[in-house]
Parts: C-alpha cells; structure tokens; sequence
C-alpha cells in the first residue's frame, strides 16, 4: 500500500482526467482547489470552476491509516470502498437524501460525489435554533426506505445472506463495541468527565445493574442481529440540510446490523439537542422551551412517520408478492398482528440504542457541540445528569414504553426534574 | 462438476492409498464395503478389515446433487467440506461427543470418519424405551462448550465475525426457513396431515394470532440472529449413543444462528418422544407414565446441565480475562445479572423454536418415526393435537416460563388434557 496526498494541481489535473467528472465542472477554466477535511481521518477538498463556482464537487480521500498519526495507525484498505457502496445503495433507495457519487477510484481510495453548499450540518442548525419544516419526514423517508429493503422483509433469503457476508465491517464496529457499549460503563482511560459531572452519576453507570443489564442486551443486539444495512453513525452531523432538503452522508460505518440502530442515533441526538437548550437559549435571552417543543415534536414525528413508512413499504411488498413474511397470504389478520408487534419490538429496540448513543456522549470520548459548548460548569452537568437520567430511563423502561408519544413525556418529565450537581 | 459412485473395489483401493486410514484398517487383510446410505441424499458405507471386522471406518459421500434424482436436483457443492469443518469445530470443542474424522476430500465430495459401531440412533434407543443414565449430561456438556466457544462472549469481534462470513449456509438454511417456519402454518402442498387430525387443529396453526405472531419472532430470530456455530438440525437422530457414551453427527445445517435453535431442536424431539409413549408403551402393555417421567426428566437436566456448563465456561472466561463481555472487570454483581438475564432469554428462544420444531414434525413433510408408527389413527390423532397443544403454549408463553420445571409441569398438564379427536 502507498498513499500521497495530492497537492492542488496534482488533484486538478487527475479530475480533469475523468471526463464525466470534467464535464461537470466545466471544461472551460482553471479549478479552484480548497481542503476542508478535518484532519483526523480524511482528506476532503472542494474543487470548483474558478469561472463558474456553481461547477462544484468533494473529492473525499480516506486513506488506510489515520491521517492525524500516519501509516504507523493503519485502518482498513476497503474504509473508502464500504463508504462509496453504501451511498450507492442508500441513494438508489433514496436518491432525494443521498449525495450522488459521480466517481470513486479504490487505488486511490478516492471519490468525488455531489457538492452539498446549499445546505449546512444539521448539528449546527440545530445549536443554531433553526426550524427545518421537512426534517422529520425526510429522515423518516430515508430510514424507512433503507431499512426496509436491506432486510429479509423485501430481499430474497440468499441476497440478503449475501449482502450479510459482503457487509461485516469489523474494523469500525470495533469502534461501536468500545465506544458506545462497553468503555463508558467502565473506568476506561478514553472516558471524558465533564468538570462538575457528579461522582455519583459516573458510578451510577457501573453499578446500577438494570441498566448495566440493558445496555448489555444493546451490546449483544448490536453484534449479533443481522437485520439489515444500516448507516451505523446516523448522528445530527452526519446529516445535511436546509429549508428544502435533507442529505444523509458519511455511512462509513456502514454494517448489517439491527434496525434499530440508526432511529436510535438519530433521536438520541435530537434529545441531546433538546436538554442542551438550557444554556443555548437562555444565553441569547430566549425560553428554551419554545425550541425544546419542536425538537420533541421531531422525534415524535420522525418516529411515528418512519413506522407508518416502513409498514407501508411492508404491505405493500406482501401484497404485491401475495404472501406474507409469516407464510401465508398477504393481508391476514396474522400478517398484520406481526407487523405491529415487529414495529412495537423495533421501538423497544430503537430507544435502547438511543440510551447507549445519549450515555457514550456524555461520558465517552467523542462529544457532541451542544453539550461541550456549554460554558458554564454548573449548567452543563445539569444537562449531562439529565442527558444520563434520561438514556437510563429509555434504557431500562424501552419495553414499556409503548409509543414514541409516551417517549416524549418521559424525556419532558426528566427535564423538569430538578437536579442536584 | 462430475461425480460418479465408487464401486467397492474403488473405494477400497482408494482408501488404501490414504495412509492414516489404511493403518487404521489394519494393512493385512482384504476390506469389506457395505453401503448403508440411506439413498435419498448421500452414499455412507461401513469399510471394515475382513480379517478384524473391529477395525472399520465409516466412509460419507455427499454428492453436489439429490442423489435420489440426479445431477438434475443440484445441492450446494460444499456441503460436505462444510459439514467436516463444523465436525472438527465441534471435535475440538468437544471431543468425547462427536465422532474423529480422519480425512476429507473435496474432490470427490468425501470423508472418512469414526464408526460408531457401538451406538444406537437416539430416536430408534428412544422409541425402543432405553434409558440413557448419561445423555442429559453429555448433551448438556455439548451443547454448552459448543454454543459459548462460537459466541462474542468467548471469541474476539474479529475472529467472531470471519467466522459469521465465512459459515453463511444459504441453501441449507433456507430448507430450515421454509420447513420449520413458513410451510407448516400455510396451505403448502408439501405439508402431510395424518388421517384423523382434526380440521381444526390445522385452521388453528394458520389462523391463531398469538401463535402465529410467535413463530414470525422465532423465524426472524433464526434469519437474523448470528450469535454462535449452531449444528442446525440436533434431532435426535442426529445423535448417537449408549448406556456411556453419547456422539453429535451429521452438522450439515451448520450455521451462525441464535443459540437457542440446538437446545429447542433437542427438547422438542424428547417431548415428541414423551407425547409418543401413550402409543408405544400401551401396547406394550406398560404403564406409558413412567418413561414419560424419565424423558420430561431428561428435558429438566439437559436444560439446568446446559444453563449451569454454560454460565460456568462464560463466568470462569471472564476470570480468565479478567473483563466482563457487559465491561468492567470480571466477578461483579452487574455482569452476574447480566448472564442470569441472558440464561433466561435464551430458555425463552429455546421454548420458541421448540414449538416450532414439534409442530413441523407434526403438519410438515419430515416426520418423526416416534409418532408416524403409531398404526392407531385416532390414537395417533390425539397424540398430535396434544403436540401442537405443548408447542402453541411454549411459542405463545416462552417468556412468561420462567424455569425448565416450569415447562415440564406444563409439559404434564397438556397431557393430561382430554382430547376430543
């Protein structure tokens, strides 16, 4: 394996070497060339017609190893490859909320896919106190299409077993497994503690044994339950949008997992989203319970949308083939007492993985902005004791919590409740 | 792909030209072939030495076709090489439980093995009222070191999933899907009903909603629940045995698969056999209770004897490890609960498939010879229904059984329900 980075002329001029890339951006001017990558991971670069800047495409480059540290933190070869497949299935699902890849180059571990300037980090909007009318029926959309059809419910049993085998993506669900399922409920040297994050809370994760039990189950869901493909970091920053549109991108953690994976990611970052209004709107002088209501209704929407979605695509699947998942003809009242169960267990599952995703921000290495933000020490515990009080409750309570309505009054009831730290 | 059936001469020239097994059948003498394939799907033959018939191997050749039709029927050309690879896994896990196998070869879809010359199949020993003083015991020692030594609980994520990719078993699975889940609650025509089966026990299995929702979660769970090397099809007559030693054979439907399947697919087969005993002991004419108690007994111990192996290989790896699989460091009360939770859903997915292993030995093509050699149609009838009665409420009440006794005792009230048919 041998990885340069390009410099700006050398990438100018391998794009000019594509010619459906080229066309794109104008055959008739110099291109501009802007890295924007992270700089942790991969290289990313926005490269634009210097006559005509609307011309635009990412060029993304993930090279087989960490770029912070070099090749001496290899990752795997195929990182770049897993991600360009999964756009391609996730878009021909759903192209009105994929990015189009217009070229991917594995020797080069490249690819150059659709510029998304109109459009900005869905995390940020949401720092920001923006409304996004279309939000929650866009994700719903996406999360109902794509979980459907990579599953036994649409796909024939020897796609789908081979979709399985070609879809293990051990390196980053290595990530997950630390991450989210284990280090935060151990004294693991990656864990971040907030300042004034109350001992007793911390403990709380490593003792409390009806937590400790579901998380447990999340953990053994995760690596083992094959349900479909999912994104597998479908957080507010993996997500662009404005007004109009709603962009999923970054599904390198792409996997056969369960289903309920990705709604968790998302709602649990919508209700970290929520319980960080405190600081946010009272620093600029508003009530946050104005945007914490909309955040809330999102979760409510995007849930209830993506279980009508969903069960749609289910009927409808079952009565154009005629028969059931269950055996049997399509239509029968058994067909349809197990889609409503199956829906009821997705939720259950869905508000366990939230619990995990909400847990492994407040404690685990990777933050979210809208908690790290706060700057007061005071304020910000408060937020994370209720972050963690509310993931405990999701967690140990997510079999009983029998619709997303009765969720959202859960989470409305923790906000409430006054806080010691 | 070509494939022709050895003659006697071949095969014992063939076998004389492989070291380890020729040595094994003593280099002094002429050897006799005998075949004894059961000519629906495979060629086996009992090899032996003429002058020391002790000396003898057992030859399996599983052509890559129905043998019963041709090289019209195609059957998956690995299906031997899978079935020695799971055999060596086991093997090495369990040595005292499954048969040797001293060569394999691809080429001609082949494997030479251990013969078990002293042993009985479990389901003929069964029928015929022996008492097994060590089955639940070694079955339960099986079971234990096999499921655990697949898992995420033993193995790294790594290896573990190298592993999922590499025993997806598409085609042999799928038969499983159809027969055990799907065909037996729809109007299939492969389903055989027997004579005096009341129309109503049939309606039921199609119409019940709670059972149905049941077997469409027992269903899901064996498409996607890639949790250890499971054998696959653990009937009893893939068992064989005596008064001391008991063997696992024929692991062709080995694949990653929910753990509960091989322990569902044991105890189903006993209360079959339990159930079977008003037939077989009555016209005996002995008392059918007491073999019953014997065989519901042997569900108790194979069940706790399996739950206590199990939870000892897990707890003393953690020991070992000194890390909990939930995290955390081994021995604390959390990852005890932990496993005490996760014993007690696998009983419950353990009672799941159960149910459906009894009911598509009752409406389903493969039958067992326990109940299809009851000559008493009305008899036999009542025999049925009392089967399908047990699996309905082991589906149905999976979770709410909290113990094995539990289940015994249920086990003992649907048999002493009166049955109209």
């Amino acid at each position: 394996m041998h990885f340069e980075a390009f410099s700006s002329s050398e990438l100018a001029a391998y794009l000019r070497g594509i010619p459906a890339v080229s066309a794109r951006l104008g055959d008739d001017s110099e291109l501009d060339v802007v890295e924007v990558g992270d700089g942790n991971l991969n290289y990313v670069y926005f490269v634009s017609s210097a006559r005509d800047p609307q011309r635009s495409v990412v060029v993304k480059q993930a090279p087989p190893f960490l770029r912070l540290v070099g090749e001496d933190w290899p990752l795997p070869r195929e990182r770049m490859e897993r991600e360009v497949a999964a756009l391609r299935r996730f878009g021909a699902l759903c192209p009105q909320h994929v990015p189009s890849v217009y070229h991917a180059d594995s020797e080069k571990f490249l690819m150059v896919m659709q510029r998304l300037d109109a459009h900005r980090v869905l995390r940020q909007g949401l720092i920001d106190g923006l409304v996004y009318p279309h939000l929650a029926d866009h994700l719903s959309t996406f999360l109902a299409r794509t979980l459907f059809h990579g599953s036994d419910l649409y796909l024939a049993p020897d796609a789908k077993k081979a979709a399985v085998g070609g879809d293990i993506n051990t390196e980053l669900c290595r990530i997950t497994e630390d991450l989210v399922f284990t280090f935060p409920f151990e004294d693991d040297p990656s864990n971040v503690y907030s300042p004034a994050l109350p001992a007793a809370a911390i403990e709380r994760l490593r003792t409390h044994e009806p937590l400790r039990r579901a998380a447990g189950e999340m953990k053994w869901a995760f690596m083992n339950h094959a349900e479909t493909l999912v994104h597998g970091d479908l957080h507010t920053g993996s997500i662009m949008a404005n007004e109009r549109e709603t962009y999923v991108i970054d599904p390198e953690f792409a996997f056969y997992g369960p289903m309920g994976f990705d709604p968790g990611a998302f709602i649990a970052n919508l209700l970290l989203a929520c319980y960080a209004r405190d600081w946010h709107d009272r620093v600029a002088g508003r009530d946050p319970a104005v945007y914490q209501r909309w955040l809330l209704e999102q979760v409510v929407q995007a849930w209830n949308g993506f279980a009508e979605k969903f069960a749609g695509l289910w009927r409808a699947h079952e009565r154009e083939t005629g028969r059931a998942y269950i055996g049997g003809p399509a239509g029968t009242r058994a067909a349809e007492a197990f889609r409503e169960d199956f829906v009821r267990r997705l939720l259950a599952d869905t508000l366990g993985f939230a619990g995990c995703k909400m847990i492994r921000r407040i404690v685990g290495m990777a933050k979210v902005a809208e908690v790290t933000s706060i700057k007061d020490d005071a304020v910000r515990a408060r937020v994370e004791v209720r972050c963690l009080r509310l993931a405990e409750a999701l967690l140990v309570q997510r079999r009983e919590l029998a619709s997303i309505e009765a969720v959202v009054a859960l989470a409305g009831q923790v906000l409430a409740q006054p806080v010691d730290a």
